[in-house]
């Protein structure tokens, strides 16, 4: 390349820093304000956004991407309305800046609170589609942050476009515009820069597959919060009630198999594997979905299923796939879920009390579900409204992350003289 | 070397993680009595554990080490006790294990709790002080964490003998032995490999130097949580009672300068510079404090002061030394503060209201002091009991970090079949 990466982020650095500090101090009225003058400005720009969409599309059609891609990647005026209409939504949201979290007096009378407030310079990589742009500009707004925005390639016109939009409307609304930056370039140079500009960047949130992902844990020295890949569970106890298991296991394998809480691996407790197998497999089989199953699965479903390889345990298919398993117990079951799962959804479909309470207790996952299905795993079902993601490691945040999660505290403590002694 | 790093510390990882499992199951009670009975091991073994440590002292007379650092080496049956004792103090801790932190239910009539679980596994890396390995496993346990220790080369003898005595007396009580363990092998290479054992361990927590801080910083692809550094800030205003400015001012110096939470640097507002830099300066140099001022502070104070340089404002020394600047107002203050600081603790004197607010509101750090010293930036003086490090990270943890900043949280969700619609 022929310009210098690091002085050319720092710039972006310095700005967001800078733009973080009066982000700060911003007042909730200020901060809703801002977000509803952006998703008038998105609207008003409706023309705008589409023609810049129309350059990546052009260019995705060009490059022969498949169909279901390009889609991704299409913007439309009601798919712009959505993304205003998400923005108006945050507005309605509690503002979580503030907040003390805890409060109390010492011995020696310092007062010690544990306040909320900003996390500071958001850094967020993220893929594919353009909406991404404005819903997590908007969270980071509210939740009183800057950040510096790193998209695709393919969807480059567009998220500048979302962005310029984004930033002018903040300004106009007396927010600095740099609170919002998008990287005008994507090389990839540029997003290892990004994950190491640690004197700018508080936190690396990484929004996509799990190749992103992996490199953003692999070369990132900013800390990050990883989220998404779900290698999900549903653990069918011997107790469980036939009907409930049937729609519970439909539903988290075929309601959307592409997203990260859709269910990948099905456990079937021994016991109940003779009268519960064959029905299922009908039942998925009628929804198109191909079942890869154990020896004892193939075993009483015969040729309508493929046999299971080891890689099946480990794979998340985000699709119409699943893998079967006949489990001896639920030891057994909580076992491979610990063993194969990614800490992401995991359920339990049963009557009994004990079984419930040592799955709950026992499997090791940001959710953990009893007689539900995995697919509930999401912001807006947890009721936290929009959400930038789900993590599923434990620093930090865990399961769907709201606005608070994209705060951190501070310790504000009071005296009147106190010296250490 | 001659063995496979990766091999090697795979078998620590399977046996922590196995260990972690049985952790996270154990109550209260039996965590208490563990540790109860760890300390009374550490108290019988103090002869073992004493002959031990004399071949890591006879080491570092051999290799020259200066006598400061072979004091922080020597472990004495008082040292000993000191490390029961605080095992015994944990017990008295409450478990912040089980907490259910919030808890509500859907519109659906899904009941979403989410509830305090310990992280799992945690690698820790320290240096010098033989006492950590019994400190920090001591809070892994009660935390209800299993953790894998690597101490320095220089204190491994010592750090062997108490890691083998805390394993068998865990045995001893009913909690697995391999919820402590300490890698036998000190060779860098260890740390590195450590660093990347993400399939086994959740997080890492470094605690030493600045040069350790930045090591694992740089190499971990394992969450870190930072702790440590600090470049802390004194902000004498100009409403301050100059008495009390002057009793913070020297008891956050040098009531015990080698640590991270005493002041680097001393802002003073330039209205009562004239008046105050003389009397603090004179005050300092009883104390045989070494003072690097600015321009108007040498104009000052004279030749008692040394001229800094640039790199003064930047340095956390951890001695006799100080750096000390006349500002213009409080918002330079601050802006210099939130530029050299690392966020860890940073005080104001002032008797002005308005003053006191902007600087809680604006400094961003962990600890924001108002008419206290910054020396109190510790978990004991905050009413936590032990600590494991300071945090002057945002993410997880922010300031001292207990008990509690060793957990992590599930969401535990319990329905009656839904479906997602």
């Amino acid at each position: 390349m022929d310009f210098n990466i690091e002085s050319y982020l720092l710039e972006y650095g310095k700005k967001a820093k800078k733009a973080a500090f009066a982000m700060a101090q911003a007042g909730t009225e200020l901060k809703n304000k801002a977000l509803a003058t952006v998703a008038d400005a998105l609207i008003k720009n409706t023309e705008y956004i589409i023609a810049e969409n129309d350059k990546d599309i052009a260019e995705a059609v060009n490059n022969g991407i498949r169909p279901a891609m390009v889609d991704r990647l299409k913007l439309t005026a009601e798919r712009i309305a959505g993304m205003a209409e998400g923005l108006v939504q945050l507005c309605a949201l509690p503002d979580p800046v503030g907040e003390t979290i805890e409060g109390f007096k010492r011995p020696n009378g310092l007062e010690i609170l544990k306040k909320r407030v900003p996390i500071g310079v958001l850094g967020i990589i993220f893929e594919s589609r353009p909406n991404v742009t404005a819903d997590a500009a908007g969270l980071c707004i509210k939740s009183g942050n800057a950040c510096i925005l790193r998209g695709g390639k393919e969807a480059i016109h567009s998220n500048l476009a979302i962005a310029s939009v984004f930033s002018k409307a903040l300004a106009e609304a007396g927010l600095p515009a740099d609170a919002v930056q998008l990287i005008d370039k994507t090389d990839r140079e540029i997003a290892t820069g990004l994950m190491r500009l640690n004197k700018y960047v508080d936190v690396l949130i990484p929004r996509g597959g799990a190749g992103l992902i992996r490199s953003v844990v692999e070369n990132s020295t900013v800390p990050v919060i990883q989220t998404g890949t779900g290698n999900c569970h549903t653990y069918i106890d011997a107790s469980a009630d036939f009907d409930m298991a049937k729609k519970i296991v439909i539903n988290a394998k075929t309601q959307r198999p592409s997203v990260c809480n859709a269910m990948e691996t099905l456990l079937v407790h021994k016991d109940i594997a003779k009268d519960f197998l064959p029905a299922i497999c009908a039942a998925l089989k009628e929804k198109a979905v191909e079942i890869r199953g154990c020896d004892e699965t193939v075993g009483i479903c015969g040729d309508s299923v493929v046999k299971a390889e080891q890689s099946d345990w480990e794979t998340e298919y985000n699709d119409l796939i699943l893998a079967l398993k006949v489990v001896d117990n639920i030891d057994q079951a909580i076992a491979h879920i610990n063993e194969y799962g990614t800490g992401h959804s995991e359920a339990i479909v049963t009557s009994s009390f004990s079984a419930a309470e040592q799955f709950k207790r026992e499997v090791d996952a940001a959710c953990v579900y009893v007689n539900a299905s995995t697919r509930f795993t999401d912001g807006f079902e947890f009721g936290f409204g929009a959400e930038i993601g789900i993590s599923n490691q434990k620093l930090h945040a865990r399961g769907p992350m709201g606005l608070k999660e994209l705060t951190t505290v501070k310790y504000v403590i009071s005296g009147d003289g106190q010296c250490r002694g």
